[in-house]
């Protein structure tokens, strides 16, 4: 029954991949849209490869320090496909699926930050570098059994710091430290039909994303069926009420953008809290977002294109200590500390903190060696020629 | 095996929302897309939230008269989830997610006839207001087995009353006698895509829709499946035999609403009839839906707007009946009389003709009741400044 | 668990006519969107109905000479719907929905070769008999086991003969040798969000497509599943380096009908074959489309019109072809003799060349005889009165 369960969560998680793509496409002005729906669809191509060529053996098979696993099963040579999987039911072929399914869609969500003004060469270049020394070895230590950060009890349901953090600290960095600020061209932007459909697909692909994670049918995942629905909901609701009172005015592309929030927060969570703090790590996750949008982000003059790093970064650390106040044994047996406010003292928002922290600085000093290594390699020739006339796509 | 499959229904009614959204979003003028978009996608957040919060207590925790459950479990407390839910081997949080995507989609059905035109705040007090009041009840009545409708032996495998009939006569009475007549602006509109799309989305969730009402993967649903399969085909084809004998063209508009019409008539009889039926169901529901906006709707100056009425309120209607008509026991030991042409005598149509007048007269009662009770408390400032001008769309 | 998982892949093939309808749509001028939309979906009526009308019956019930079953379960009475299919664990009414999405699949591949230019009535006549004469026949002699193709040991997974070289020959017959030229209006046309969406929508129903072609969730259901992962993937990699190779730049359509390819390509051979085998077959399924697109499409002066035999006949020849190079037992026991490059000899080789000739020769004799046939019938009156002004629909 969990293998159904599974083929159907890796479908679901497939569905995001376009998601994003068209969700993104909603806000892009008309000339960058064709691009970013490319770059978006790239991912599959690219990550895809990489993940088949050497993700999931970096991944999952072996171990070097708690980092990163080995490279010895380059095109998955050597795994065998039908046995289960570490603990679970779960025949290898499946597990490597799912996570393919991740590979792809976490560099398609902060690839809008990049896709509208970088050749084809530098984003291709980028990707190849960053699932190799971010991704794979995030993966591996917070969901390998051998990850260090999974060792010291870092609890992450469904990747709030190895997708929703990793993608928008990602997206943060390279718009505003190590690439050319981006001046989107005044055109004509904004699809009120794409952001509807790319927000639907985001979160039914959701279910598969945070339900799946339960790696089989079981109590805790339909336990996060039901906090991936209560939390979008409350965050949609508290991003119409913030809204109202701060704009005067509510917005489609708000109710949409809040409820992501709220999906993002309840990601590392959904396996681990009652309906209750889901509800409530819904509401707070938009409080958190909505103000980094509409004031930090232009306190701290931060270029946020597509708002990437003000929903999944800022919501994705919010869900993350969230999970540090909020997760309970009684929903899940798998939680060995319980959370601050459900009893279990401080320690594990302490662990939160630091994995949080860690991800952070990994990934802002990881990126900043990929984009200076890529700039030498390219010889500064990162940027297409003329910012707003990408069409056609080139790939030098 | 019954709980994949009812997560994978769960998730196909979930796509209905949005798929009503699109599919009206095809229709309307310019001007009113967003709203229409924002008002239908609003659905999950309020009705969601309602009945985490009172909904699912009210439709199916306790019993008072038949008529309405209890409101001791707020926010679903005390309810065990885990626990099976009355004779099915559903565990109880399955049931509850499943109802929920009925009780936010049922709503979206009918808000296309009033999002354009009121405020954003009487479409939330109309929609708490509506769910205790009128859907909670009838859920209650009609699928808890405690209702006095369920008790009656009214059959509605997957919701002719409760939900097409209810949002068809609540769409009709607010248009037409509760509210302002409306006046679209004479804006381009439609959208083939949009048109198409959404009927795509509305027929893959039906099947979710009408083959999950089995509440297993048993006979009953498989051969819901293939009644869902039949009866918009039927119901297609039929649609463009009238057209073109009547209208001397076939629409793009007409087979998505003949297909839609074909679905709403074989919802209550779906997993009760035999194919041979549901073919003839879908006949004759696209058969009088089609007289009703080609000639009744004009003979007594009916505003039906969006032909919520025309589609889900009279192939509701027809679909109730026929399975007066048509449900045999053959296909469903659960059916206790055959229908009229299945050999069970005039008992089981009797029983639907007074389910459908019982309902079709609550709703009415009702939803004046609610309107006026609203029209007091706002003060009249129930409309939107100016119809026609709805972007952006204000709380307030 | 079979049945869940024959279920979810029914609704993923449903999912392919929506998804083939936008994509082709992304590609017409706008006078012919809705056509190409409305054709596409009527596909739903006149071949769904003509499958449970007769389809299920000629196709899989009984048996003449090996090329054709009987008519005796008209309206599929008489079929035990309850009773297992065949060697598989499935209810019969599994199978007769599974497949029933493949009729209609089927035509709706190639009826945008036709739909922009004939009367909605020679399109009726030609799906009816296109039906009856050349898809019944073959699904029974390639899929029943009492098919001749079936018992020569023709090995086609899921339809590499019967549904991709069958669409797509019927596509080229039509547009070059049996209708008019087809010259589209210089109109405005390309919507990328159209072409990106079909895509998606396309290539996750494939996955039900490839993997509900084992008829069960076994090794090579997930093999099928992994392969349809690997080979649009390598696919798309490809077309863009021969894109920016010869063309010097690269497209979002291109990536996109580069995926399709791989796609097709992998279709015949998806059970049988490796990880790496589907990797090489994306390879040179998407070359060869390419090549023929190009190069020889305009060195014989053919008629392609949205690329249907370039991409589905031309892949679904290359991937027939592959499964006699690539199918291995150590992949599916079914696999009699293995391919000429994992150590079978030319045998299997020998066989799929002596299927596709027969395919590619009985479509053409059937395809001419079909049109030759409505010519006479309608009296050469089969055109659309004028080419490029096709809305409204009419059917006379």
């Amino acid at each position: 029954m969990s293998i159904v369960f599974m083929i159907l969560a890796t479908l679901l998680v497939w569905v995001m991949t376009p998601g994003i793509a068209v969700f993104y496409g909603g806000f892009v002005p008309q000339n960058n849209i064709t691009r970013i729906l490319f770059d978006s669809f790239l991912m599959f191509g690219i990550a895809g490869l990489m993940w088949v060529l050497v993700g999931y053996s970096a991944s999952f098979e072996g171990n070097h320090f708690g980092i990163i696993g080995n490279f010895n099963h380059l095109f998955l040579s050597g795994v065998n496909m039908t046995a289960l999987f570490g603990t679970t039911k779960l025949p290898t072929s499946i597990v490597v699926l799912f996570q393919m399914m991740f590979a792809i869609l976490t560099p398609a969500l902060f690839i809008g930050a990049i896709a509208n003004r970088t050749r084809i060469k530098f984003v291709i270049g980028f990707i190849v570098l960053w699932s190799l020394l971010i991704y794979y070895p995030l993966v591996h230590m917070v969901w390998s059994s051998n990850g260090f950060l999974a060792q010291m009890g870092v609890l992450d349901f469904a990747g709030g710091t190895v997708i929703h953090i990793d993608a928008g600290i990602t997206a943060l960095v390279l718009s505003n430290f190590l690439l050319k600020p981006y001046k989107p061209a005044k055109q004509p932007s904004g699809n009120s039909f794409w952001i509807l459909m790319g927000t639907g697909l985001l979160w039914i692909g959701w279910y598969g994303f945070n339900a799946g994670s339960a790696m089989a049918l079981n109590t805790q995942a339909i336990q996060a069926f039901l906090t991936t629905t209560v939390a979008p909901l409350s965050a949609m609701l508290t991003w119409i009420a913030l809204e109202n009172t701060y704009k005067k005015k509510i917005t489609l592309s708000g109710i949409c953008t809040g409820t992501i929030c709220g999906l993002v927060g309840v990601t590392p969570a959904a396996g681990y809290v009652t309906l209750t703090s889901a509800f409530i790590i819904g509401i707070i996750s938009a409080m958190g977002s909505f103000y980094f949008m509409n004031n930090l982000k232009y306190k701290f003059h931060l270029n946020d294109y597509l708002d990437i790093f003000g929903s999944h970064g800022v919501s994705g650390i919010i869900g993350s200590l969230a999970t540090g106040l909020f997760a309970t044994k009684t929903v899940n047996p798998n939680v060995i500390n319980n959370g601050l406010l459900t009893g279990g003292g401080i320690k594990l928002l302490l662990i939160k903190i630091i994995g949080v922290l860690f991800t952070v600085i990994v990934v802002i000093t990881l990126n900043c060696l990929i984009v200076s290594g890529l700039k030498k390699l390219m010889k500064d020739d990162v940027y297409s020629p003329e910012i707003g006339e990408l069409d056609p796509i080139k790939l030098t």
